[in-house]
């Protein structure tokens, strides 16, 4: 066995992206709550290069942070002006001089290559000295054709320089290529700019091997895995291709979807066997959900953890930082933000649990809320086990509510209540008999008058 | 005219589903908010039969208790191991007996199939002795071939002894079959299991009974009838066919679905001519809707009924027991549990109604909430009629407000409140001149002391 | 260049719509938040007419308000019986009496039709003097065949009539037509109804027209253009061509539409670039949305305005005379009517603001709410710029909150709040020391005694 040599990626991430008819960098819009080049270096950095460049040019800076975010590691080439995708490779030269092994070159701005399709290219430079990605194209249309003699590929023709009869193949360029890096930047060299649009064209670089008697090989992927974005439709599709793909995933895995196509995942979306995902829910980036939790209907996690067997929603909404615990409910138009909601504890209806942390099988009144934010900072609340908060009660953090505390509806705690006490904050009720009648009576004589006024 | 002979039913639900991935039973996943056995065991006993034997293996004392809930008449036999279909079928034989009248045999994992279809089987035993369910596979691949001339059946032809001449029939076996019971019994007796599994197919009988000289005859249904689930997919998309159907049924009984693609019905839902359902409307099981309602975006109902010109969200759930009168309105961000909402009374927004009746055209103001559990019981909260709660009322039940009758903004009602009369719980303000101003700066100036200190 | 001559467009709309199962006239049904009648008005009246007729029937009251409710120069002729649609033409011709121009006949059931087509027709009067509308059918099974030699239409064929080559034909009559309006009339005087149904055709004039010398040519359209409604079917189907279209030119427009499928449009909403709308939203009615905001998932919105940045949702409901400023936030269960929000102002969890207005950088708290109904009338709250308005405020209208003002937690404001003042209105906490436990203790009990005299 051979061990795979040490490898380079080079991602290009310099486009305008104009039909985006945005003020952000293409590779900056997002697809399943990650930009679409995080997709691309995420599927790149699978197979564990030694080396990332990516080639940024407009909105550079941009680019710059979001690869710095995902790993201070990764080098940033600017190509000051594009003039071309070989042109683009050649920005990353000067950082990659003197690294021996492979290169491989993605896209910034197409998502859904899949790891396991990049590792069959690595595995085919066994057998050729220039590995292209190739897939069969429903509709060839304008992509360069591959002409292949069994495994080896004898050249790219571009569309528009094809004879009839290369016109009908459907194998076709995706423009991912890998090669032994010294030779991709040699090949790169001699590759000139006379075309229409005066461009350095990556492609160009097969003939050029040919022409060398280096040899050259095909790996095929599916057609969607290819799939490029330059517009918002486009983004759309690469979006709705990969929830399709993370859909499957899904159920493949033994969740429950009722309506798959209902459901939205995120990059990292992680669901556990037996769970039961209702109509309608959305996961943002960094949700977990254990085995056996149900995520009803019309519910928006982001940043959370749900244990197992607990139910959310319908209509719940956790935000970062809600941990859900085993056995919990989080309820209708609940809002639960960076806070623990202990094993077997409940937060039923109309509240808001933020900075919080609230103890095992505690209950939790409808309308309560955790009066988290003074103005200026946030502070915390915590409520013991098995305390009942009455419905309305106002949490003004920083408080305590001790284990098996009560609280009574309608008041607002401002001070610790210990263990086992009863806290109320709230006036006498008075009844005035007939005042109501009396109030409507004169209020419906005012509505009259000013109606006869205005009239 | 014939009358029909007494049926015995037979339903198959002893699988383990292992593609399922699942702690559950295959059968009693759901669909349409109620489990894959209910479907089958509906559509058989559509045809009232007079015995209904469900054959249990896997998760028997499941299947068992939720047949018992069903009708606690339905019989169930326990198939200790899972030895093919004719072994199951042969597993009802004690239960039935000396019983002279027809059986139909029915999957516990095929929930799509029509009562019209299993009628015309019915229909179609007066001309042969063995009737088979058959469909035209758009894809027939594995699916047992029927071998047909003109309305008899010769033979069924698994996939792989098929002649290629046999292989391009589309006609394939549901493995749905009715026939004389005694006769079912007796065929199945020589059913063997010389075969690669070493299982007895139910399939076999027809062949045992064209032997014989008896006659078999085919019944021809849609191909999504007999889908049968195996996968956490196969639900999806079995979910998927039954939601297409019932919205088409809306369609054409006068119900607008704005988007019917966004709505989800359960197996039981009724709505009511000029209905309007707008788009992401979730009915769970138990919902009847009246003529002329509106059920706005986003909301949720279960067990729950919507009178005449009702207005329903959006963002409105209603739970079981809710009872919505004519002309009400339920608003946004409003949980409804138990109780009725008076004809004409209005529950517009960010409320909580349990355990309560709320009378005729009685306004109930935002935030208000029925504190219905005192964290060990529920109590019942009752508002009369025309009757006028202030926002963010907190009812401490049990309690009653009475007609014409007012609560005061803020106020706890822990007390009746007699008709006409109003009620007040709450302290007078007071205002500190200044005194925000001051609030804010000191805290800006902790903020920036922590800072420093941290910094 | 030749002027365009003055135009009348003739809309039919006395169709009973039998196969809609409704009390509603069929034209009154809604599509993308307007009815049937006014698209196709719509479209008709982008080629500014002169006058406008629409010929009502079934329900021909409520097709008068509706058409008046559009524009009152809009004029009405009521077809008493359904005798045919050159019947219903021959109604507006009274009204019409002595106009020179072209006449445009319209169907109130066909609100797809795109002005464009409808300003083809017109162009093409210059070279025929009858224009009729024509779209080439998927499946042209019934639908009348325009036989036509190149540009010149010979004659329409109704289906049953036809020959078998003629049946080939797929290019089919829509019975949108455009003449000269004294031709027009002329033609249709000698219409028959010496057919089946004894109803007079506006189609049988094309060979009226033909047999008198006149010339004839037909404009193209796409098939769903003429997709007429007749059912709640047809009608989720042309919304969904709405839908599909309108979704379509958003992308286009450099708008991002996480899943484009999920998002619900009215006939006038407008989007700005590098907004980004989430899955679940739907827009009623009367929105502007501005450059670079975000609708987050499950958000609602009608006849509001939202500003360059601000963020909407998720769970946000925003209905008439909401006016978001820029970069403010409306969040979860959040209600906001007939109120401005200040730029920067912040609202960010179960809120309802109604007849208000937000000062910039306002600070509002959860669960706050303006208590704007008396029982009788509405009434207005104000706040001022930066104020910040603790959790579970109710502001009861009338009543003003200075700028830099603050309410504590709790507190029912009833009486104005000066600038940088702090308002409190809400009881002290009392704690009872050991009370919790013992009153649990104690309901356990009486339910415990419940339990046993109910056994």
């Amino acid at each position: 066995m051979v061990l795979p040599m040490a490898l380079s990626l080079i991602v290009l991430a310099a486009g305008l992206g104009t039909r985006m008819k945005s003020e952000k960098p293409k590779v900056l819009h997002e697809l399943a709550g990650a930009p679409l080049l995080a997709h691309a270096l995420a599927a790149g950095r699978a197979l564990e290069p030694a080396r990332v460049v990516v080639v940024a040019g407009h909105g550079a800076e941009a680019v710059r942070a979001l690869a710095q975010e995902i790993d201070p590691a990764i080098e940033v080439a600017v190509q000051e002006q594009q003039l071309g995708t070989a042109h683009a490779v050649a920005q990353a030269r000067p950082l990659l001089e003197g690294f021996a092994g492979d290169a491989l070159v993605l896209y910034g701005d197409t998502p859904l290559v899949r790891p396991e399709t990049l590792e069959a290219m690595r595995a085919a430079r066994g057998r050729a000295d220039l590995v292209v990605l190739g897939f069969e194209a429903a509709e060839p249309g304008r992509y360069g054709r591959l002409v292949v003699e069994g495994d080896a590929l004898e050249r790219i023709v571009e569309a528009k320089d094809a004879s009839p009869e290369e016109l009908r193949i459907t194998l076709c360029n995706s423009g991912v290529v890998m090669a032994d890096a010294p030779t991709l930047f040699s090949l790169i060299e001699e590759v000139g700019n006379d075309n229409a649009a005066g461009e350095y064209y990556l492609t160009d670089i097969v003939a050029i091997a040919r022409a060398r008697g280096l040899t050259a090989t095909v790996v095929r992927c599916d057609e969607e895995e290819t799939l490029g974005v330059n517009s918002r439709a486009e983004l759309a599709r690469a979006e709705a291709v990969f929830q399709r793909r993370r859909r499957a995933e899904a159920l493949e895995d033994g969740v429950t979807l009722v309506a798959p196509e209902t459901v939205f995942f995120s990059f990292d979306t992680v669901i556990g066997r037996d769970v039961v995902v209702e109509p309608n829910v959305v996961f943002g980036p960094g949700v977990t959900v254990e085995t056996g939790a149900q995520i009803r209907a019309f519910s928006h996690l982001e940043g959370c953890h749900v244990s197992d067997g607990a139910v959310i929603g319908p209509f719940a909404r956790l935000r970062p930082g809600a941990e859900i615990g085993e056995g919990a409910k989080v309820g209708n138009f609940v809002e639960v933000k960076a806070a623990e909601i202990g094993p077997g504890a409940k937060v039923n209806h109309l509240s808001y649990i933020g900075d919080a942390a609230v103890g095992e099988a505690a209950n939790i009144g409808a309308g309560t809320i955790t009066c988290n934010y003074d103005g200026v900072m946030k502070h915390r609340t915590e409520i013991g086990a098995r305390a009942f908060i009455g419905s309305d009660t106002m949490l003004v953090a920083p408080v305590k509510v001790g284990a098996e505390a009560m609280t009574a509806s309608g008041s607002v705690i401002t001070e610790d209540v210990p263990e086992g006490a009863l806290a109320i904050a709230r006036a006498r009720q008075e009844v005035k008999p007939g005042l109501a009648r009396r109030l409507m009576a004169r209020l419906r004589q005012i509505k009259a008058r000013k109606a006869e006024q205005e009239g």
